[in-house]
């Protein structure tokens, strides 16, 4: 299915027919007390961090290596790159599937993610720069290996997708969905789900001020693209931009907020916090986005947010509880409440 | 039913049916590298951090409160005395039927505690010391307020029983059961449901050693109590001793564990990045004492392990991480596995 037509509601109905038993349909979760002090509204979370991997990711990368396989063209080899989750969920789905994987990383990725990378049984090459594993990965792709990208490909995004489809189907009712955004892969899947199952809830996309090329590209009506990766502390979503395709979804949705680096920090602490869950900064996205939205509603809302993914080293944690915000409680006042201080 | 003779697994029933539907039915969670890390067993873990109030306290509290109402003794007012989860699970639980409850906590307890305590609807007073909380909460029952113990009373050792219960009933065959031991209201509890509903399990404690009251209590044949509380990372069972009563059960369990400081960090790391959730150090008492039982195992075996919650001060939190853990490997070869480093 790739390169296509504009895809549709249909082709997410397929990912998750080919992905059912197979990716976790993971929880709906909510925080009454964050119901009650962001003002009355209903939040529901979307927990992808207890999908396999710990990320949205792995449906994609495996609905893609499924759908190369129904059509008859089952990979003999897959390769890709990634210092992130993307690289955990191609070496997961090709293990799944009997497929070997070779993923090259940039040197300095965290040990962590090297380690579990090849605990799913990959190959991990190490390169000097960032393009350098990019240009490796293209070379084995011409050598006849399945390169499967992070997220400008048709089948990546229908299978991020279904993670919206699933929250749909066991009845959030949202007026709204945040997700995180990065190369737009989860939040056009998610566009695509909502125009059928939720035609009439606003979608937005939220990713870093410091990282601001969706809403840029929104803005200026073609695709930014920074010249150096953003260095935000949610960094799921610090690629230099979106694609012309995911792009060509992104630009239907009802807005990309930006949000500030503390207020990812605030909002990843309060989220771990009240929900007792494992979250990486890229998660409290949603909700920081989310925060700012309600604070303008007039009625209560039901808002459905996306948490991309629980992986988080040792070294970012530390950076995310920093400083104590548990100290600052969540308000309808403001978007990340800074002004109410505990007595 | 206090006091009264000694407990049976019917009175744990009779405390799930009064909490069915007023309580979380707390999912079981399992990690299948754990699994196959510590030597192909299957661990599954009763995610009591998900409980009200993030804690299995919630289940004894209510569970007391709606015994009394049940006996036709609606308390008119509710006290109690805590610095830990059992402060908030009161104050829960008595809001939840609409009567006034007063908390005493010693001055110093994390503003977070108090706070929460105070958001559950509880008035708290401060006292300057831990021993004049107890005294001032016993001069309010003098007048009237019904006190609601910690650990030492039957209605509150039943609702902790449920925790097991729902776990047996969800599909859990264990070989053995692991819980953090403290008062030992939850190990007691656990003891009398699996007394019925899994008759064949045995059933371990799991205690700090620098806490291990317990195990001094079993090998000595009598109650042994310390004169100053143990000061353990895993502060839910920074307690003084058992009470007799709870001791009447403990002492038919088949063991109590005794783990040092290093590994109930190493533990709570693993599990909060292999499970995605988070738990206080306390709740990784119980796969502590789990992987040192699995070690001496030659087949493999089911382990039921009950974590006991998920409320984690900033200042713990920042301890429980001030070494990175996650570079050392769980394995079948040792209690916490830190010969094996990853290369």
């Amino acid at each position: 299915m790739n390169p296509s037509a504009p895809l549709t509601f249909a082709d997410i109905e397929t990912a998750a027919r080919r992905l059912q038993g197979k990716v976790r349909r993971t929880p709906l979760l909510e925080s009454h007390r964050l119901n009650a002090w962001l003002g009355g509204h209903r939040l529901l979370f979307k927990c992808e961090n207890f999908q396999a991997v710990g990320a949205f990711k792995a449906r994609g990368a495996l609905n893609s290596l499924l759908a190369q396989i129904e059509a008859g063209r089952r990979p003999e080899r897959v390769v890709s790159y990634s210092s992130g989750n993307h690289a955990q969920a191609v070496a997961w789905a090709a293990q799944s599937l009997d497929i070997p994987a070779r993923i090259y990383m940039p040197e300095g990725v965290s040990p962590l993610k090297h380690q579990a990378t090849q605990a799913y049984g990959a190959e991990v090459v190490l390169t000097a720069r960032r393009i350098d594993s990019h240009r490796r990965a293209e070379e084995d792709a011409a050598d006849g290996a399945f390169l499967l990208p992070p997220f400008d490909w048709d089948d990546v995004i229908c299978g991020q997708g279904t993670a919206a489809l699933e929250a749909l189907e066991d009845g959030a009712a949202p007026d709204a969905i945040f997700a995180p955004c990065g190369g737009g892969g989860l939040l056009s899947g998610i566009w695509l789900a909502a125009s059928k199952l939720a035609p009439k809830a606003k979608v937005f996309g939220v990713e870093p001020l410091c990282g601001n090329d969706a809403a840029r590209s929104r803005r200026d009506g073609k695709l930014f693209v920074f010249d150096d990766a953003p260095k935000s502390l949610a960094d799921g979503v610090n690629t230099l931009s979106l694609s012309e395709r995911t792009f060509s979804y992104v630009r239907h949705t009802d807005g990309v907020f930006e949000i500030e680096e503390v207020e990812i920090a605030y909002w990843t602490q309060w989220l771990t916090h009240l929900l007792k869950i494992t979250i990486e900064p890229t998660s409290a996205l949603g909700l920081a986005g989310a925060a700012k939205w309600l604070h303008e509603q007039d009625t209560p809302r039901n808002v459905l947010i996306v948490l991309s993914g629980g992986n988080l080293s040792v070294e970012t944690r530390a950076v995310v509880w920093k400083r104590n915000w548990l100290n600052v409680l969540p308000s309808a006042q403001g978007s990340a409440g800074r002004e109410v201080s505990v007595d």
